[in-house]
């Protein structure tokens, strides 16, 4: 087996092959240009890691991992649009440098052009990959379309929020994994508990994400914390604080969370003391542990010898190891 | 064989039994919308009458045929965006109903739903269809890109605009008709034959079309003539008028396009003048003629009884005999 940076030049190697700028240009440079741009890669190593934890060359792959790479792409111009944002890794988004229906075209294009690369699959694992896919960015948009709702609504349950960050982060891990062991071939069992392990650690992956959002480290973390609570996201932290509060401080919180100070620190703080007081914070990273260890599990139970696993339990180690 | 007006309700019914709102409903709320509006359903129909023509059930083609419509409608929601168009089938269209954003999220779902329709097919039948949909779907995003490059072009040729309405109308009108041929089977020549008919039918019907939006009858072509010329569009008649008119006279032309008076009567009648003082508006007349006489001699050679061709026929002469 490969290591994951070795995965990762595999993946942009490929990428490179098959990806290029033809014509109209217009349509495909935006492609090329927010393809190009780097970002972790992590989906498609999860797809040629899986692939050969199941005894399968990876090579046989390498077309899915650039699916999934693709649409994970597609679905980052078409959220930014949508977002309003202007900066992606660093770079202008697609719809900055050109303009919005730029944006939406290219990214059209990116979904159909997924789809294409199944087409190098014969038969039973073609029709496989395409219904997982389907599925899976079917959910995709359902979850971005949650995400979207709850910032207008004032009912949203911790039991929503954790779909919403299922479908729109988690299902795409688990679909990856999923797609390696549809490529080597193996038995349904195996297939349904390596995607189980992928969408149990991609929601610990996204609750980790909000509670680094808030109690990260801004030099390990990579970014400067409280972002959501300056935007009022309902996250995790936000809706468990509400739920676990008395009712004096769920209404501070709320009052928090209308308001706009001109210099954000003094409401972050606040914010951040009201999740600690109340339980929330200690609950979230209890949540996250359990979602980190019922993947773990999973993976003990699926029919591999130790050695195969270990691959997959230290990625899962390695995403879930950031400074808390 | 039914009749078209069986076909398009046996299309409607089907529709309405397989599209309905479900959570989120803000992400399917727009797709029944744009879906429930009507339209002519001449996509769909044209499936379900190839499937007929080739000696199979149109039931069976009926997932394909709704893939088909949902397509047509995703492409009409993003397409509405990209051009701002406020009124759509004499509706708001969706991104004005409810804002951009549903409009982007929306179709990006209908377009990967129009996908999953094609999973109620067997093997070789489910890649057919999935490779020539994903073919024709990248065609026409390429299409609209070609049409909205065009707009700033000052160098499109008689060719880069024949291309431009292949593939942003006419392929879909091939796919649709080769879709019926896939499902009910048929030898790759007459998928290849009826797929041409289509093809070269919808170029006849778009040159129709634009030679109609200049000179057709208000009463019967359904809106007021002129539109392309308000908006500067490089139709084929326009082109047309620049490669025969003296330099005198397409410098008039030219300089028509760079103006946009308070009446525009005056600008139309000037330019039609020239469309017809050129020989444009007679040679593309002959085009629209030549086009059509070249789809219906695809037919002739198409193996099938006369009986079973007449429906064809006879649709393309329906979709030919607008006043012109």
């Amino acid at each position: 087996m490969l290591s994951i940076s070795q995965y990762r030049e595999a993946i942009i190697d490929y990428l490179h092959e098959k990806i290029k700028v033809k014509e109209p240009a217009n349509l495909y440079e935006p492609m090329v240009y927010i393809l190009e741009q780097g970002g972790k890669r992590l989906r498609p190593v999860l797809v040629l890691m899986a692939t050969e934890i199941f005894d399968c060359n990876y090579k046989k792959a390498l077309d899915a991992a650039l699916a999934i790479e693709i649409f994970h792409n597609f679905s980052l111009v078409h959220d930014d649009i949508m977002d309003d944002a202007p900066i992606r890794r660093g770079k202008e988004t697609v719809h900055e440098k050109w303009d919005i229906n730029t944006g939406i075209l290219s990214g059209d294009a990116m979904l159909i052009n997924a789809y294409q690369l199944f087409e190098n699959y014969e038969g039973d694992t073609f029709k496989e990959l395409s219904k997982l896919f389907t599925k899976t960015a079917i959910q995709v948009c359902e979850g971005q379309q949650y995400d979207i709702d709850f910032e207008t609504r004032d009912n949203v349950s911790i039991e929503d929020y954790l779909l919403m960050i299922e479908y729109k982060t988690a299902v795409l891990v688990g679909a990856s994994l999923q797609m390696g062991a549809i490529v080597a071939g193996t038995s349904q069992e195996c297939r349904d508990a390596i995607y189980q392990y992928g969408r149990l650690l991609g929601i610990a992956f996204q609750l980790q994400d909000d509670y680094l959002d808030a109690f990260g480290d801004p030099e390990t973390f990579g970014k400067q914390p409280g972002g959501d609570i300056i935007e009022n996201k309902k996250t995790f932290l936000y809706l468990k604080t509400l739920e676990l509060a008395d009712r004096s401080e769920a209404l501070q919180l709320e009052h928090l969370y209308t308001i706009s100070p001109a210099a954000n620190s003094g409401k972050i703080e606040a914010v951040k003391a009201l999740f600690e007081s109340s339980g929330a914070a200690e609950l979230t990273r209890k949540e996250i542990e359990s979602y980190t260890d019922k993947a773990f599990k999973i993976l003990d139970r699926i029919e591999l010898t130790e050695e195969k696993k270990e691959p997959l339990r230290s990625f899962g180690k390695i995403l879930m190891d950031r400074q808390v």
